[in-house]
């Protein structure tokens, strides 16, 4: 491994092992606090408590750790990547502004981390372009907040991995008193899709369009004809079922053309209808734009999941030519 | 930390840094491949490239890796938890089963990691209880798939800290053709509430209670009298107002009491009517049971955080009293 790009390919790969962040001080000359980002950290040994880290030996900080003999130890919270970012840079004063008091061994403490090490040099071993240090941990204080975590070159949360069970969710509702607390699932998706939905509403009563209506279009506008009875079916789940006085309605006003086919009644949507659902789609495109702009996008890509595995377990039979990703 | 207990807490503050999950394997006499489970793996040098481990003096595998001169580590993938569960363990066949080939020093490669890193022993340290194995990397694997990380005693999973933006959204909609895709949130939104209210709807119909009167109770189970005017603006952006025939009927049926304050009209639910909608709200809470229980727990929570976070963006001004926790 030569090559600056084998290098880089190197570091990649080993950037596919997730770790914690840690921001390990020390004190330089002059009573100076120095200061830097490490992911490099793990646990050595239980008895003696041993930790290591390993740093580079070209580091501005390196003399400093070399000569303090203690080093501090701060495993990051989830909130603190901006800290980490700071001390990751070199050639800035990473302390200014960051308060810190005085450890055991006068290294310095930042005021917040899940976990602090305080530790003493105990061996410093070769490792190539890096120095290992392992330190004994004398004193550590922890507080069990989330951790920040890196992997393949950036920041991560992390999220359990437990099952959903009955007491998980009966908690949410007590049914003698017709009384649920408000993260009942089935109340918040209820009141964010009437909530979400409602300026659609609006937009379709200003065009007199009723629901069934709505749904009509928004099927007949994915694919082909279907016979009256395919749509009422598809829509079946929604409550919302257009009736023939709907599907005449709408032919009156060439939101969609009906011909017939020996017995059955076959309904397509016209382009003047294709247009006025376009425009609700818009109103739709525009709500969807205000409300979920600036969502975390992990959390937004694990909510559409479980909507997606949601709409599957309670698929009440909907042919899936509507259901295409 | 002389003490079990303190040695215990010294585990449990290491464990709150996150790392990922290695299996390390060698050779062991006879050629028999032997492996164990490691979360100490930590980068040390570019150039040369090295990464280490630490190994308890106490482990089975201990002389194995003394001796052989060579290891492979593999970082593992979320998917792989029974596999590190399985190689954790001591005193069993690890091998039973599980595939491997020799890689190019001889070692074992099993089939799936995130990345394999062919080490040569190039250094041992002692470390306390355990000795500390510096490999120099010789050739290495990678596939990018999403990583095993192990905090707090337990596994987790990743998600990824981006900000949702225009461009993502955009994309699941073709406003000119009418056409969305089947990720468009809103259209799953509306889908999974449709579907997972199914059962609901269907128990109204046969209670002859409609959405107007559905809602309205579900509002007065909560808390005390109301005027009328105050509900309607509660229930406004449900777009399923209560008209006065509504309020007429469902007091004629007796599941709620009108009566007169000045010129306010008053309402209050009757014993009948919260018998009558705790009937429904157990329908409700059997299907939450049905669809959910199973579902990771971690997705279903960020789901109701992300759905609050939607219903608090989109709140039309909805009084705060029948929005608690």
């Amino acid at each position: 491994m030569d090559s600056q790009s084998d290098s880089k390919k190197f570091r990649n790969a080993l950037g596919q092992f997730a770790t914690g962040v840690t921001i390990i001080t020390t004190m330089g000359k002059d009573d100076k606090p120095v200061g830097i980002t490490v992911n490099s950290f793990s646990a050595v040994s239980l008895e003696p408590p041993l930790v290591l880290w390993s740093l580079a030996k070209t580091a501005l900080s390196f003399s400093s750790f070399n000569h303090a003999g203690h080093f501090n130890v701060h495993v990051l919270t989830s909130e603190q990547d901006s800290l980490s970012n700071r001390f990751a840079r070199s050639g800035i004063d990473k302390f200014t502004g960051v308060e810190y008091r005085k450890g055991i061994t006068g290294m310095p403490i930042l005021n917040e981390y899940a976990v602090c090490f305080q530790c003493k040099t105990s061996l410093q071993y070769e490792g190539g372009d890096h120095v290992i240090f392992v330190g004994e941990v004398i004193d550590f204080d922890q507080t069990n907040k989330p951790p920040l975590v890196f992997h393949s070159g950036q920041y991560v949360d992390t999220k359990d991995r437990g099952i959903v069970n009955s007491e998980d969710l009966s908690s949410t509702v007590n049914v003698d008193y017709g009384i649920y607390r408000g993260d009942f699932f089935l109340y918040l998706l209820g009141r964010a899709y009437y909530q979400m939905y409602h300026p659609i509403v609006q937009a379709m009563e200003k065009a007199h369009i009723n629901e069934p209506a709505f749904f009509s279009m928004s099927v007949l506008c994915m694919g082909n004809s279907l016979t009256t009875q395919q749509l009422r079916h598809i829509l079946e789940h929604t409550g919302k079922i257009p009736t023939q006085k709907d599907f005449n309605t709408m032919a009156e006003r060439g939101l969609i053309i009906i011909t017939h086919a020996g017995d059955a009644q076959m309904v397509t949507i016209s382009d003047y209808g294709r247009r006025v659902f376009s425009s609700l789609l818009s109103v739709a495109q525009t709500q969807e734009e205000d409300t979920l702009i600036g969502f975390n996008a992990g959390d937004l890509s694990i909510t559409k999941k479980v909507l997606k595995d949601i709409v599957e377990k309670t698929n009440p039979g909907i042919p899936t030519f509507i259901n295409q990703e």
